[in-house]
């Protein structure tokens, strides 16, 4: 992972110090089951719970042996006596890096948790500072209604609470471990190790397992981090089309030494929206490839390894990065209400013609006939460039159906917000 | 979807006749709803009820008008009299497009989920008909060590438990509707009729919606059903590989008309699981196909219509195809349990090196010295062609530690089976 | 692959009828290359061109055999008589098979390449017509710089022409044959019958094979395909954007009995546009199932049989949609030359600020300070909503550097336009 | 990129230094360029020459400018007097960042092509090698029908061949350069200035660009890299199956410091081969996000830029990584021939059944006459353990139509690799 979409806490969890530190953690907890088992002799224990190891050793011997869970297992015994005979006792290499693993998505998933919570809770408060603006709602790039631009963190509120629920189970699934042997049988090592261990690191353990875990949790996990990432794209997203400049209702945030494009000083660029766009993609990517993890060999082979090496450090800060940079740029955001009323009013008033359609009807057209009609108004309103409520006010056909009172109730713009209060509260959103 | 993986039962589901009922009985359920409220008098209600269409009708105006929804909301209202102005009332057209996929993706769903359920029950009596099955569990395509073959089933039923819980949460959040108009601001629309027409139709209804629902709800979707075709790939995989002429452990059934391959009669090949590997290939990349439709823009643009036209039915139909074919060649899946224990016999035992490693750290060796005494020795074995417990009682060093018992206890079947019932009931399969 | 997205030139090809009519041809050219060889006797072969076969005598023997091949080899026998033991002769199911995708997939690309042709001589038309037609370019979604309008669709040309190359590159690697028997060694059958057979075909043949032909040749056809699809989609984004309500510089096309959203008349939505985003993630997704099929075991493994027979109609057809449909649409592009000029003069003329930051340096200024000039005037210029020129006019440190006329000369449209005529000759278009 | 799969030569190539000393070249070329178009005098351009950077100073000040070119021009102009402001004269960011990406590109493609030719050279070794040593081909992992072993690198070298032609194609397209301006209308600077600068970095030009160049280049070349790496994977899939215990014809070389499982010595795991399988899903998840990359909107949007500082480096360096390792891999295979034939034999003889059938056919009998008839006894054979050629002449039936020597004549080796020259020769391996 680069450095510029890492933050120092995602670094220090993928780095090798920390994950050799965890393996140390896993291999400790499960000396302590053995002797809690009888097996191995409390002075052996005391002795062992002071193992410790140098990275540069580790380092050195995974060169020589290209296995690191030897190079760890033997730059650890540096660090022993006699008692050595027991650290890694019984153990596969895979019930270390596995429950390791385990342990790590913990200390990212938490930093996770914590950032999707946070980012809701700034959700949650762009819904509330903005229940009351109007904002043109758009279908297809076009005007359709007038909206809350409230109701649409109202609606990534919703859409991200979904996310959260997938991930808390995505988490369920992931922060496992596994101490089962060779392929899983228990035979050399019994189960009540993996309970011990497992308790003992704050962690789930596996109901069954082949030499690994298996690898549609992980793939789970990823698509759920992709999802994460795909909604926070789709806020860019729109942050990016208010920003255009015949819209220009929204800006992010510019800091004062921040420079803009170098030939044009003026414009202030939605590069962080943008910026979302693209790492949105690599961890789509990513979802894949670990979907591609799924169908390993019998009781495992290690084609999942290199890749999971690549993409879970990377997808877990990428998430981490995006839903801590993104959360500044929305508490940044800077808000143009009064552009948006302009823009709700950029087109002669005709966007209120729905409203207009229903009262035909109402008052007894055929809803073809008042389509049609007020399809022809609309059209004819926008072409002379007059207002379609004054267009309407001039056809006599429309004035035989209905009174001035009526026509101007149909512009008004409390009409669009009589439900915002009810919609909040099924998201549970509450002043 | 072509015919060839679709079985009637979906095509039925994906049928432009199932889809124009749903319409209609989601338009119809809408009417009822007005009823409750007020406005559609009973009379005209009872007269909608009979609404109807012929698929000719709806066709040949969709060719006119290129707007299905117009189309068929046409093609009803010539059932119609004087009523057919309440016909689709309030209403637009993503409101019944939307809410009638909530209905067929119910449809499709308690299929696939009885699919499961017969697919778990398959691998559960798997599971308790080979438990006590010996097979050489393999790491890397290599001998590891000796487990059950009803282990193997025991996994996918546990991995299929977890696709189930992820498929009840989709479910959960795909079987939906939502009437809430255009921009989803129930502006001409009270959230009551949302609230009846879901309930009517026996779908959840969407907390907050725009003009549709999100589509990071049929992308989580689509990523389990990835999932669900993953797992199965991932059986498919281990029959194929047990399946291999110097394998041969496991077969396809045969029936009795099919023919091998044209010049070479005397295979049996996997291609049922070869099947399902070809097809996971596709539901995974429809998943990515749905998840590029998350970010749409503002209250909507109709970009992920064209895609899930396509990927929905085949999705649905294609995991609902894997699970019925799938279950079936499970349920006639020839087993050979003699050549299973004569692979197991494959390398002059030593496989059993494992236990003999333990035996002499028990016995006091350091792990290092016992590893390297085991591995000189098994190659010995190997090399001379010649089993391994005998060249270990051949060994003056090895004999000095042990003796001929604590040998040949190194060396039974029964070690990797002792922990097998704790596992089913870790998993939930009991006798 | 569902009507609505084919063509019927499509439904044919791929159509059960013209891929079994293709392995009649493929039969009966070896039937042929085997009278050359002086092996089938030419009553015996004059009797063979004869052969036939009834689609439903096919499909009634693949249910009963479930192999198509032998199906199809059994159908075509009963028409023969004794001279049916050469049908077939010494050829593998394969041999067959993947020889008559090549002929397919050369009807296919004909009709493919011929719609890259058209497709690009639109854009080339496009480029012309709009050649001397000022827009405003856009980088970020915000205004850049001006522009010609012509010089998009010379960019697409120069994109497409690009993946024009790739297309032929593709279609050479995958309009070939292999007659190489079951595990692709010419044992039982000579390499100058798959000469002869591809020969008769106009297809190439392999230099190599296994059973199969290697599926790294479909997996580049259906990336280029992809790359065609993600293009158009490109030129769609484009459309999409500038048709929005506040740009309005372009819309799609209208037919007249065509309706808009049923609730809202007024809005021509670029639907088609959008239609080809959605298509476009389909046919990604299908690129890496095709990427998945790559690693075969050994001589082949049928894995890629089933996702190949969703996706290669599926693909072929889509893109055959997209050419033709969005030829349509572009030759139907509604321009608003008016609009797109308004919209240049949008923001008061700072538009033209970088050309004001060139002449402040080639006054002597730093570039630093030329740019902090420039930069701050802009924004003043917003600020008051006054015309940038004159706010320049009025800044006294400016106007020590330069004089009236110099301002003037920053703020022509002409500038913009000097090397379009040289762009269009590199990417070869020439009024 | 994690070091353990970068080598240094790539770790350099995407090395911060290394991409703003590049920088530095388009910068210095471009001052060249406009020095020959006579704007910057001679005396400044000879100081512009000497300009330099600290990358420290780079990255402090893009801390605070939040933007690198900028950044990376007022590091430059620290070591410049006067002349600093020509320095970026005329020139967008985008100008030098898509222009240095065209030469960082060069650098990291010229090796690997490099990587592909050696890779090549080695397939092409071992087919000939190999050209001579029967073993069992296989088709759904079972026996097919037999081959020579040197075919499969053939076949290999034939695919790499053809990704060799198409990295060529794609080098062609990403090796570019462009400086063109803010939207690509080359109205602030000349076209001959990017003339001048392509040739001058040995790079080609964009016919046509807008800010950037076209990402259907970055996507292609990916797509490219995708493919190479999935070829790879199939040949270390290859190695797996043929490594697995019961087949055990080749082995990966064991260096002799390397140590196996911990818990089991005597496995020689094909690791190599499986960390390919990993590597080649990352790759092909990259080439998915850069296809996604491709519909930028209008003259450019930023979102490409994130998702390609990840992959890019990271996609190269993979690719280089496993041209490299898979290489020494491949060189240092262990073949077992004695094996080979081992298992050519397993199976009673029964391989030999297509060659009797053709004997049948040949002798009269019809193909389905012939194939029941071979069937039938194949079977037979294998029921009783008796070689199939024995059980062909205790048959009544096949002894009436046939002599023992035309039975014999069924059963010999050279039979499958009298086409092997003809092939080699087809795919240019000549020895």
């Amino acid at each position: 992972m680069i450095a510029r979409y890492q933050r120092d806490i995602f670094k220090n969890i993928w780095s090798d110090q920390n994950k050799f530190d965890t393996y140390l953690k896993v291999e400790l907890a499960s000396s302590k089951a053995f002797h809690e088992l009888g097996l191995i002799p409390k002075e052996d224990l005391e002795k062992l719970m002071k193992a410790s190891f140098k990275l540069s050793d580790v380092e050195r011997l995974e060169q020589e042996t290209k296995h690191d869970i030897v190079a760890f297992t033997r730059a650890v015994s540096l660090s022993l006596g006699e008692e050595k005979k027991w650290f890694h006792y019984g153990l596969t290499s895979t019930d270390v890096v596995d429950t390791a693993y385990g342990v790590l998505f913990k200390e990212a998933n938490e930093i996770i948790e914590q950032g999707l919570l946070t980012f809701m809770e700034t959700l949650k408060s762009l819904a509330l500072k903005y229940k009351n603006t109007p904002i043109m709602g758009r279908t297809h790039g076009m005007h359709a209604d007038i909206t809350s631009f409230g109701l649409k963190f109202a609606l990534y509120y919703d859409e991200m609470n979904r996310n959260l629920e997938r991930f808390k189970l995505a988490r369920k699934q992931i922060e496992i471990g596994k101490i089962s042997g060779a392929v899983g049988n228990f035979a050399n090592i019994p189960p009540e190790i993996q309970h011990f261990v497992c308790k003992d690191l704050g962690i789930y353990e596996a109901n069954i397992s082949t030499q690994t875990l298996q690898r549609d949790r992980h793939a789970f996990y990823l698509q759920v981090l992709a999802l994460i990432a795909s909604t926070i794209e789709k806020i860019g997203v729109e942050v990016r089309h208010l920003s255009r400049t015949e819209v220009l209702e929204v800006q992010e945030g510019f800091s004062k030494t921040q420079k803009g494009s170098s030939a044009m000083p003026h414009k202030r660029n939605p590069i962080a929206s943008e910026n979302m766009a693209g790492i949105a993609r690599v961890v789509r990517g990513y979802s894949l490839t670990a979907m591609e993890n799924i169908a390993l060999w019998h009781e495992r082979d290690i084609s999942h390894s290199s890749a999971e090496r690549i993409i879970m450090p990377d997808a877990t800060s990428l998430i981490d990065y995006m839903l801590t940079r993104y959360n500044k740029v929305l508490n940044e955001l800077q808000v143009n209400d009064e552009k948006m009323l302009k823009n709700i009013n950029l087109n002669h008033k005709v966007i209120y013609a729905q409203r207009v359609l229903h009262l035909l009807i109402n008052k007894g057209l055929s809803r073809e006939a008042a389509y049609d009609k007020v399809q022809s108004l609309s059209f004819y309103a926008l072409s002379i460039e007059s207002d379609f409520d004054i267009v309407l006010k001039q056809d006599k056909e429309i004035m035989r159906l209905v009174n001035l009172e009526e026509i101007d109730n149909c512009f008004t713009l409390d009409y669009y917000f009589k439900q915002v209060n009810t919609i909040y509260q099924n998201v549970g959103i509450y002043s």
